[in-house]
């Protein structure tokens, strides 16, 4: 296989533009993050209470603020507005916090009065039943065409820290830094942003997005993509809402800048648990994996990771290579994190010889002569530093990561000063572990400050690095798969007139099922091999047909309603003549007779009897509500759903994401060949996958397909069965989900 | 199935007894934990050195300190004795720190003194090569057949925290609690014990194990078992040494005490290359995996799940079910602990209508109704305090969870005070999760020090729930399974002797590969069925052989020396008659004499053609040089290797461990019957299992044994095929490696 880097001429056009369900308001959006002038509508003197909260919040905002209340003229000593069109100047960011049946009216007048941006903190929304959904619609409609965009309801709010803004009813304000940090849950923001003052991250937003009644994910990652302060956005997700605006945004940006996603519900029980607390809608786990590794988005698994990465993007550069040098004054915890490194896909850097030759100068006589370097338990400050330098030398390491550990000599303090040095290396990352209790604490507390990141546990931190490799990897531009030997069948354009009138020609009839015959002519007019299939509507035919092919053949039923052929004993296998053709003819058309009625007989579909050995596998897709059609590749046959050896992946696909979906599953090696078994023809198989996303990219009123089994052998890839369904009458066309990915 | 729990009676009597290589002096075990006198030789007043740590950390020891010294009155301004025969009363325990080449002598003089126990701190010995290998086997020689024992050499040494005795030179000394941790990695110890300090977690022994010249996992196991202020034995582990006597003593053990271990090197082994799929498995992590499992040890996976462990067990109940109730001011880290608790195998409990009712009276209206029992933002303590009073006493939760963000209405230091009053629930584990930085700080001290466990992060917490009740269960009374419906074939006592005989006229011969006629004649006298195989020495014995089996037959070449029979066209399907059989018969004997030569053939072995369609199963074992046999158990037939569905045990199995074994792999799902196929006779299933175990352990010259295809279908279970290799004439009968468990 050869892999070239990917110029603007050898990639597709793409199928279909991204849809684009928002227009970006430029002034809006930066309203909500440095706006001039804020308003706080509801503000209020009551102890305890939102409005008062955020006034008290409000009062470092380096800009200037407008308590706004319908009854007062002051409200803590400052002049009081009565309603947002008495505010003397243009409002950039008006903060809400009245009641529910409020909101309506007071949205319209921030229309008029040119507001910016509004937050609607206010909750009682559609999270209350009817009449709150139907208080969203009121907003909605008011917002409708204007500029005016709307983060909310029911949200703690939004923090700037750039220019002090704390718009939240949440006391502490952020430290400035670099990371966008967006949640969709308010308690889970307070305790982020109560650990990060801990461990000195900043970040250059906070977001508690609320209902997303207008402004989204997609809205809010596009925005961040474009603002230089922010280099890195994590978001803790329960529901992805928008799909391809999500998806659309994610993909604009994570080539620029790390996403970090943690998104709750991936049991069944989990889901349950989200569902009753937001009223959100969880979809397949499996398919929103798909989704995000096609995005690029790093997906993590617990909130200690989630914490683990802010930490990491905060503070350090991306590595250029998945090697880590690791510097230790103990063994066992050097072998711990290179566990969970290797596991988590990254490894161990090799020390060169000069690296070698030099530690070997710096370091006592038994140190471990490879990495881990393990620098001996008598380990003090300054042989740390001479370790660390040399290793962070070394151009064959990727990142260091140094653990101490409290030992007698041990000097945390003293090491942790010294590690300052190191603290920005160019693309090099630089991790530690000050491990243990109190004895370490003041060590950390330099660290954290100097901006190194530190971890409670060294495999926390093998882990955080792994997971910065798997994003600068993702980054890697998207290399083309040129054909290895001899190239696959010739890329002839697909029949796709001939599909769609075949499709229209169904749906005329009401017919949401195709026939095997039928099937098998849509994946040949898309350049998907099939096995020779004739239809006989006579017993002459089908011995004509028998002949031609040559025997031995298969009779099939052929049925404009019965799907499972087996059921009625409509297969008929290894046909020898003529007579055994007409036996089998009377036999299938007795038993849908008697079973089902002369109605339900076409006639049978002949086809050759296929001998060759080789792998099974299936082919399909099927549609998600979030993320449209989805695709599915694996181990086939009967025994799919035991195994469950499969992946899926989003359509459309070029060779390079055909062959990246293919790799996940076992029977990907078997395919490659194993214990001496030729390779099936991978470029074949490749555009077979591709031409198969796009006739599932194309062909919209395709429900559901399966190719099953597809055989691949080392001589032939063929399409054994296959099976399509149509939407029915009652879909419309505007209601089928659109695709979410492009290439 | 119906499960009964087990009584003597319907035990089977223990194959084996378990190896018991040390013999255990009690005064000995219990001078290292509870001495009255200790001497430390090799006391000095170097700064910085470890004969001066170790006497002034044994500084505040409850008993009598004697230092020995070989040139100085005085240490320190205590007396020293110039050695140990000085020493005016006999000394419990000697912790020895002088120069490796000093030591052998030492321990000849503290045998000759009574000394009960010793500590060894020096290095200096097998690590350092061949010398300090040779100052080992002096050491073993002097305490040879005498009463004392040798923990190390080159370790940090003990802690007993009960009679204040800190004897290792690390500073900080360990609270007393109920923990005992033994670990291979001083400088993790040290880390542990300051992180412990911290975190108010108690010890009742603390060994750093050293190179385990002669104590080992096995003996501290047994000892701390014994000992009642242990409750639980956490180990970190970098080699499993004696492994017979490590499991041994789990197996004693484990049923009273959780044993926690870290195991370090997962991926090492990972990455060893195979040579054939059961051979590959030796040495392996996952063969230590399945002893640790069938032993009852609990594994953990990192650092922080370790800590954890140490945590909830010094502090908490064990759990009597799997049903936690999570009590949360904040929806999305419900969420997140819920995800965790399920994919670890726990689960959310189900509020009792009662327990629902009680909460509407004390909770606001808009609480979550359900599990996780979100009581919302603004919850203040005394909130907190009503939920958890009422989740408590519901008889359907197990254990209870109680997670706080710091939100505006926040008090996170009433509320752990609150807590202070369920801190200690029969058998109900209360656990916390006080999140985010500084702001919780004090409620968090507040927990610790009232013996609640507190987690930073909720979904740790979770998995900690999990472990602990992933142990609960473990302890549960080993139930008999009884057949299910018709019986299996009668449990009738395998032909034992014949199989001896048989493998030793193999022997004779000095053969090591048995034919798949003698290796069938082995399962059929075990009671394993195997399909029908005659053999034919002649073309006129296979036709007769064939025409008593009945068309149509299988041929396959016999042959002494020929293994794969496949390769030399020596396998010959679907004979359908007298002639065939000829046909076969010549073709086999010429593909034989002209690669070969005419001395590998034989003759053929005839057998009927199995039409049966079913599961191609894989049973096999192979020699772990630690663990003895290991059994494998998953999918068979020709994609084994791709699907890796498989399970591996220790033998010798009950019926129920059988069954426990194949509910490991995903072809136990279309064994018991999916998409309307019947479902296997189980209970036979696992009676083949139990005497595939049986012979297994009982003849021990068998080094590796495959069934290959085992083939189960709901009408029969049949080998199809099978391969035995023996120990080379090399091998001693004391060199193979014995059974490492027992029924």
């Amino acid at each position: 296989m050869t892999l070239m880097p990917s110029t603007l001429d050898d990639t597709p056009a793409p199928l279909q533009a991204p849809a684009k369900r928002t227009t970006n308001s430029d002034r809006s959006m930066s309203s909500f993050f440095r706006p001039r002038t804020v308003a706080v509508i509801g503000a209020s003197e009551k102890p305890g209470g939102v409005g008062r909260a955020l006034l008290e919040n409000l009062g470092t905002f380096h800009g200037t603020l407008y308590p706004v209340n319908g009854q007062r003229d002051t409200v803590l000593g400052k002049k009081a507005y009565r309603n947002i069109a008495s505010v003397p100047t243009r409002v950039d960011l008006a903060v809400i916090a009245t009641p529910a049946a409020t909101v309506p009216g007071i949205i319209r007048e921030c229309v008029q009065a040119g507001v910016g941006a509004a937050i609607v903190i206010s909750a009682g929304f559609k999270e209350s039943g009817a009449t709150g959904t139907e208080l969203e619609h009121q907003i909605l409609e008011a917002i409708k065409g204007t500029s005016l965009r709307v983060i909310g309801p029911n949200c703690l709010g939004v923090m700037g820290p750039h220019v002090n803004l704390n718009a939240t009813f949440s006391k502490d304000m952020a430290r400035t830094g670099n990371v966008a940090f967006l949640t969709q849950s308010g308690a889970l923001g307070t305790a982020i942003i109560d650990w990060s003052l801990k461990e000195k991250v900043g970040f250059s937003a906070f977001v508690s997005i609320g209902s997303m009644l207008d402004i989204g994910w997609g809205d809010l990652i596009r925005h961040l993509g474009e603002d230089p302060q922010t280099h890195s956005i994590m978001i803790y997700m329960e529901s992805v809402g928008d799909a391809p605006a999500f998806l659309a945004a994610v993909r604009e940006v994570a080539p620029v800048k790390p996403i970090v996603v943690i998104k709750v519900g991936r049991t069944d029980a989990a889901a349950k648990a989200a569902a009753s607390h937001t009223g959100a809608l969880t979809g397949s786990d499996e398919v929103l994996d798909a989704a995000f590794n096609r995005a690029g988005v790093i997906r993590v698994a617990t909130i200690e990771e989630f914490f683990s990465m802010a930490k990491v993007l905060a503070k350090q550069p991306l590595p250029r290579g998945p090697r880590l040098s690791i510097v230790t004054n103990a063994g066992g915890p050097g072998v711990l994190a290179t566990d969970m490194l290797v596991e988590c896909g990254a490894q161990l850097a090799t020390l060169s010889p000069e690296t070698l030759a030099e530690l070997n100068k710096v370091l006592p006589a038994h140190w471990s002569h490879g990495n881990p370097i393990d620098i001996l338990g008598d380990a003090d400050a300054a042989r740390y530093a001479a370790a660390v330098a040399v290793a962070a030398k070394d151009p064959g390491a990727d990142g260091v990561l140094v653990i101490l550990t409290p030992q007698a000599m041990t000097d945390p303090i003293a090491t942790a000063d010294l590690m300052r040095t190191y603290a920005k290396m160019d693309g090099k990352p630089l991790l530690t572990s000050w491990m243990g209790g109190t004895r370490a604490k003041t060590g950390r507390s330099i660290l954290n400050e100097a901006g190194i990141p530190m971890f409670d546990y060294p495999d926390e931190a093998a882990r955080a690095f792994s997971n910065m490799w798997r994003y600068s990897q993702s980054r890697l531009p998207h290399p083309v798969l040129a054909p290895e030997g001899k190239p696959g069948p010739e890329a002839q354009e697909p029949e796709t007139e001939k599909v769609t009138e075949l499709i229209h020609s169904i749906r005329q009839r009401k017919g949401t099922l195709l026939t095997e015959y039928e099937s098998k002519q849509v994946l040949s007019a898309y350049g998907i091999p099939t096995v020779e299939t004739r239809l006989a509507a006579s017993q002459i035919d089908a011995v004509a047909a028998a002949e031609s092919i040559g025997f031995p053949v298969v009779l099939k039923l052929h049925s404009d309603t019965i799907t499972h052929k087996t059921d009625v004993g409509g297969v008929r296998l290894n046909i020898r003549d003529a007579s055994e053709v007409r036996g089998a003819w009377d036999a299938i058309e007795g038993a849908v007779r008697a079973k089902h009625g002369p109605g339900h007989f076409q006639g049978v579909t002949v086809q050759p009897m296929v001998m060759l050995k080789g792998c099974e596998l299936i082919l399909g897709s099927s549609l998600d509500p979030q993320f449209g059609p989805v695709l599915l590749f694996g181990a086939g046959g009967v025994l799919v759903e035991v195994f469950k050896d499969r992946a899926l992946g989003l359509p459309p696909l070029d060779a390079y994401l055909a062959r990246r979906l293919m790799e996940q599953t076992k029977i990907f090696k078997v395919l490659k060949g194993v214990r001496g078994r030729s390779s099936v023809d991978m470029a074949a198989l490749d555009q077979i996958l591709v031409r198969f996303s796009r006739l599932v990219a194309e062909q919209r009123w395709i429900k559901e397909i399966d190719i099953n089994p597809l055989l691949a052998s080392p001589e032939r890839i063929l399409a054994l069965d296959a099976r399509i369904v149509l939407h029915g009458p009652e879909v419309r066309e505007e209601d089928i989900p659109e695709l979410a990915a492009t290439l």
